[in-house]
């Protein structure tokens, strides 16, 4: 049994209803026999909808599925499993989805391309969707509007709590309400979104409008965070908007203050979202924000940031609580970006440890070691060449990690 | 205590002398406290030298040394001390380097740019060759021939083992010999050479030939390696020729038939080294060959075996012994490079798992979780698109890797 991360949130965010959104779930059995596995939200006629997927060349049928059907614009279903990702399962997964699509169509009463599909859990396993068609029927007869927290805990997997966050916006003629819901803890290094994680508003939003915002939002928040370095085939983040708020429509124009009001709070909901998603990353005991400055441009600030998120011999160190910085000039090193050994400054926190290209006097190793010992750390690197800027966000390496992975299908 | 690795040969190979070459070592105390720690290695007159370095941004103070004396293309001597890298160490790195070669020349009577430098250990933490200025001009008095052995285990850091390798070849006219050792367990990927690797030969070759030999040799043997990804500061591998054999010359000509036979023997000693420094990897308990073949190109099929091969998710099912394909699929897929996804196969050693884009009827897990047993695993995967191969050697990522890593300047 895996012990709940210690970022877990103290109390659940209260999750309000989003008007025209229904959900509800059961356990299906997929996989797992002891909880909830399978989700259907179903959406007021008229919600508009935006994904960004993963750009792993080995994507999901599920993917496949929500990019061919997106171009619609439109939305009135979402049907999401955990425990089997319905990925690399060639001709049968693409069928499967087909038939999970339909049975939504039916019970939800629409065209099957407007149901929004998602799988989650082991690759390669054939997914039979008769094996669950009753239960998913089924949940036609439970939906509720209160269901957010019940549909959190039903995609996890690995997950040690369920995620989910919700914004109020005054958009001027009326207020929006945006909750989003993800899952994710291994396979986390999302390369356009994270494993799954969902957005409903009752704002009214063009299509084209909000895949504008969604995909600008994504880069600084679920692109962000890495936990493994590794993306999973199935990365998925997918908004509704039913356009049932009192608030009236918002142009499809990006520069309108009110899209501007919808993408900040957007933003600042897939963030804490994506922030929920690192805080279970596997075997996780700190959460390390990397904060990279004066690289040459925001594209090697970014690399850099990542070769230092992603390092196991950096991640081991701060597992170990040790104010290991030589790994962190390593890491910048092979970064293969610009960088000038003698321009380099690192910071632990406050602590300035190295300043051009050697330790600084003042430092002393109980002050690094002192930081190290909190839960949260910054590791603060200046580069010194430029003016590019990047944030990445990143946990240890653990014992439990390897205990979880090495056992993870058995 | 570290274990020593199950891949450790069972008793070292016999090194033979090299004419030309003398070798001592001594507990110079420079970080342990109880084992040789410095090696100094003196060569005939007329050597030639040649050398790979890391492609780190954040070079040691050693690395930058060697490369600017490199040009003369002349060695008599040799100087590598463990538990400091001497790396982001400033002016005062600089310094140290260039001290410790004065007083190798002194004891040497060469010039202080015909002595060569290494250094491994840790980051950061400045070297102070006054601290082993005796120890080093001691070392002057307790040279010997048949020093290889010693070497190899005075520059060891992490390794479990020492690693070394010798081959014989016969030129038409007279028999050559060349030695090599190699240290390195951890921060493996090397980027041009490993960690540390120096190689003597007694054939008479001219300077730019033994670099163009060298420089071709690296990328399938060292530069085939990852044990976690993560590119060190010091990676150096030096070759030297004395010139003391009774073959002749080798023309400077990289075509010519007996530059062949070099270049061969070269190759393999090289390949043995990487391997073993590989099968010492941090933690290991699993040697795992990575085979491409069918990728777009060469370098398309690089970069997908070093994303199935540095993939921590893959090389912890390997650590518990779990045929989790899927994980490769997922590495494959995330490498960016050109895969269709329906075409791709999967084989676990001789056994076909998946093939065009799913699980093979004919697979079944227990066969898969048969191969997994083995120490040494071969995982082939066909891309199917191209004629593209690669070959990457890597290990199993373990508690024990995590463990050492941790604690490592604890």
């Amino acid at each position: 049994m895996t012990k709940v991360s210690r970022f877990a949130p103290a109390s659940p965010q209260s999750m309000p209803p989003i008007s025209g959104v229904t959900l509800s779930t059961c356990a299906a059995g997929i996989k797992y026999t002891d909880r909830t596995d399978l989700l259907l939200a179903r959406f007021v006629e008229g919600t508009t909808v935006a994904g960004v997927f993963t750009r792993s060349r080995c994507a999901s049928a599920p993917v496949d599925w929500c990019r061919e059907h997106l171009a619609d614009g439109h939305a009135r279903a979402l049907v999401v499993n955990a425990g089997n990702a319905n990925a690399f399962t060639g001709q049968r997964g693409a069928d499967a989805a087909r038939v999970t699509a339909d049975i939504a169509a039916d019970v939800a009463q629409c065209a099957p391309n407007e149901v929004f599909l998602a799988s989650t859990g082991v690759i390669g396993e054939p997914l039979d969707p008769s094996h669950f068609a009753d239960e998913l029927r089924g949940l036609a007869h439970t939906q509720t509007q209160d269901g957010w927290a019940d549909a959190a805990a039903a995609i996890m997997t690995t997950d040690t709590y369920p995620k989910m966050a919700s914004r109020t916006v005054d958009l001027g003629d009326g207020v929006i309400t945006l909750n989003g819901i993800a899952k994710g803890s291994g396979m986390i290094a999302p390369d356009m979104a994270t494993m799954l994680a969902f957005v409903a508003t009752d704002a009214d939003v063009p299509a084209p409008l909000l895949q504008k915002l969604l995909s600008d939002a994504t880069g600084p928040t679920f692109n962000a965070i890495t936990v493994d370095s590794d993306t999973s085939t199935s990365d998925t983040l997918i908004a509704f908007a039913t356009g049932q708020s009192a608030a009236a429509a918002i142009e499809n124009d990006p520069t309108n203050p009110r899209a501007k009001v919808l993408a900040g709070a957007l933003h600042d909901l897939l963030h804490d979202l994506a922030l929920q998603t690192e805080q279970d990353g596997e075997g996780i005991t700190k959460f390390v924000t990397i904060h990279i400055t004066g690289a040459e441009d925001k594209s090697a600030a970014d690399t850099i940031a990542r070769s230092v998120a992603n390092s196991p011999l950096v991640k081991t160190a701060i597992a170990g609580e040790d104010p290991n910085w030589g790994r962190i000039v390593m890491a910048v090193g092979k970064a293969g970006e610009k960088a000038d050994r003698d321009k380099l400054s690192i910071r632990f926190g406050d602590v300035l440890v190295a300043a051009e290209g050697e330790r600084h006097a003042d430092y002393r190793e109980e002050h690094g070691a002192a930081v190290m010992k909190h839960d949260e750390i910054v590791i603060s690197v200046d580069v010194g060449i430029g003016r590019g800027t990047a944030t990445v966000y990143t946990c240890d390496l653990t014992h439990d990690y390897v205990s979880i992975n090495a056992d993870y299908r058995s």
